[in-house]
């Protein structure tokens, strides 16, 4: 019988805190992935009304006590727990599923982020932390194996008469012939968003422009309304004023893009958003020359 | 027998939403306290242990059901109700208190901000918006009268091909002649901070540097350690870098400041930190050339 999610869970962190690169990370992934699927297997799976096109979400639910998990697209979520494994292993190690496409690699990281996340969705109560702190966990190992690095988690700010050290979201340096790498991990931006374009302008401001390329990994936007329908929150113009004026991020992959986001790419500023699977693939041209 | 703070609150919020500049606004804010100082005024007050220098704070608290409010610094919290009224009244219309000295000033103003905070901590669960909203109008009704002009709370952002608005917090046009302001209101700042300075750049980069000037205006970084003591939660590394590599504030100002931010403004890159009575007696050299 496999453990618990919220079990698996804290010992991932506890691997993650001391080496976030350790293959023992990666086995604590899968092992919560698997603990999440086998526990949500049990659970209500209950359709809920989408009012984002082209897109059917349901979510998961347990009564007594009454608990609803966060929105889930049924089109990324596979309860196939072999074709997930696979996948899963191969990415955390740094390569490309054998022959997998787009959608598979999507699919296989969407499916192990909601694993654990709509898990604690039942397991505990309006749980803001752990969700998140498994997202970061997951792409944090997986692009540290991609790009052969271990990515630091503050800054040091060089003043001409002091120097001081600034927390920050993963940053890798991958040596002098590539960019650096500055990576935020949201679950949802929403209004804290600003903070993704302050510190790409921090990194600029301290750094030089383009010494490190922004990267901003998030999952979805979707908001459930009561426990009855769904809806994506999105604040182009936002977006496109901080792009504008901050400081320019060079990436925003999605595991389930918004629409209104991904056509940010086809006018000024030309904000470059797309599937997460993209990264994987593209991943050879994103610390090189422009 | 005066309306219960809550309900007076309502009615504030309420006049407030349909013109903040209104007399009847300072009515609302005027009633909303005597209410709040009237309900603490049957609460017990128990001390809290101060681990910041210099300063005493205690909290209000009731029994069945246990409530707890949020710290409250003895020197600057007062019940003599006329006092404050009599303070607080020409403050909210434009003027300074007869003969008031900034102790006067500062202590009417946080007094009324914690009659109606503590109030609401006593009253509601963990309600962490109507607080920051009471703050904000009071603010903004006071700026609008001693600015002489009514604040928008959106920006237009002129680019080329279209036209977008932006969401902003307070900002005041004062005329061709003078520095347009942007004012940003918060009980206290944390991470959040980052949305301040990024904000600033925003409109730096619209507008030109220079043509609004950042003041943020905040209560105080107060945190309590379970029921027992208080700390100040401060990050002077990160408002450094933000005021070197994001924008500039021109001022910010603290009803309760820490002393580890007033220090800012002795070195590199001088973020000009004070209590908020300087605010009233410098407003006229707020807007003018530098």
């Amino acid at each position: 019988m496999p453990a618990k999610p919220l079990e698996q869970y804290e010992r991932l962190v506890k691997a993650a805190r001391s080496n976030l690169r350790a293959a023992e990370v990666a086995e604590n992934i899968l092992s919560t992935v698997e603990a999440g699927l086998d526990f949500l297997s049990s659970a209500n799976q209950l359709d809920l009304e989408s009012k984002v096109e082209g897109k059917s979400y349901f979510m998961f639910a347990l009564d007594e006590p009454r608990k609803r998990s966060r929105p889930i697209n049924a089109a990324l979520f596979s309860f196939d727990l072999e074709a997930a494994d696979e996948s899963l292993s191969a990415l955390l190690g740094g390569s490309l599923p054998e022959g997998a496409t787009a959608d598979e690699v999507d699919r296989a990281l969407y499916t192990a982020v909601m694993a654990y996340c709509a898990s604690a969705d039942l397991l505990k109560s309006n749980d803001k932390k752990t969700p998140g702190t498994f997202f970061e966990i997951l792409l944090g190992h997986t692009a540290s194996n991609w790009f052969q690095s271990s990515p630091s988690r503050q800054i040091t700010v060089p003043t001409l008469g002091k120097e001081i050290t600034l927390p920050t979201d993963l940053n890798f340096d991958l040596g002098p012939a590539k960019s650096r790498i500055h990576m935020p991990v949201k679950l949802s931006t929403r209004e804290r968003v600003v903070q993704v374009w302050a510190h790409q302008r921090v990194l600029d401001g301290m750094h030089g422009v383009g010494r490190f390329r922004g990267l901003l990994m998030a999952c979805a936007e979707t908001n459930k309304q009561g426990d009855a329908s769904v809806v994506e929150v999105c604040l182009p113009n936002q977006w496109i004023a901080y792009q504008m004026y901050i400081a320019q991020m060079y990436r925003v992959y999605y595991l389930d893009p918004p629409e209104k986001y991904l056509t940010l790419g086809t006018e000024y500023p030309f904000i470059n958003v797309s599937r997460m699977s993209n990264f994987f693939f593209e991943i050879d041209n994103l610390t090189g020359p422009t």
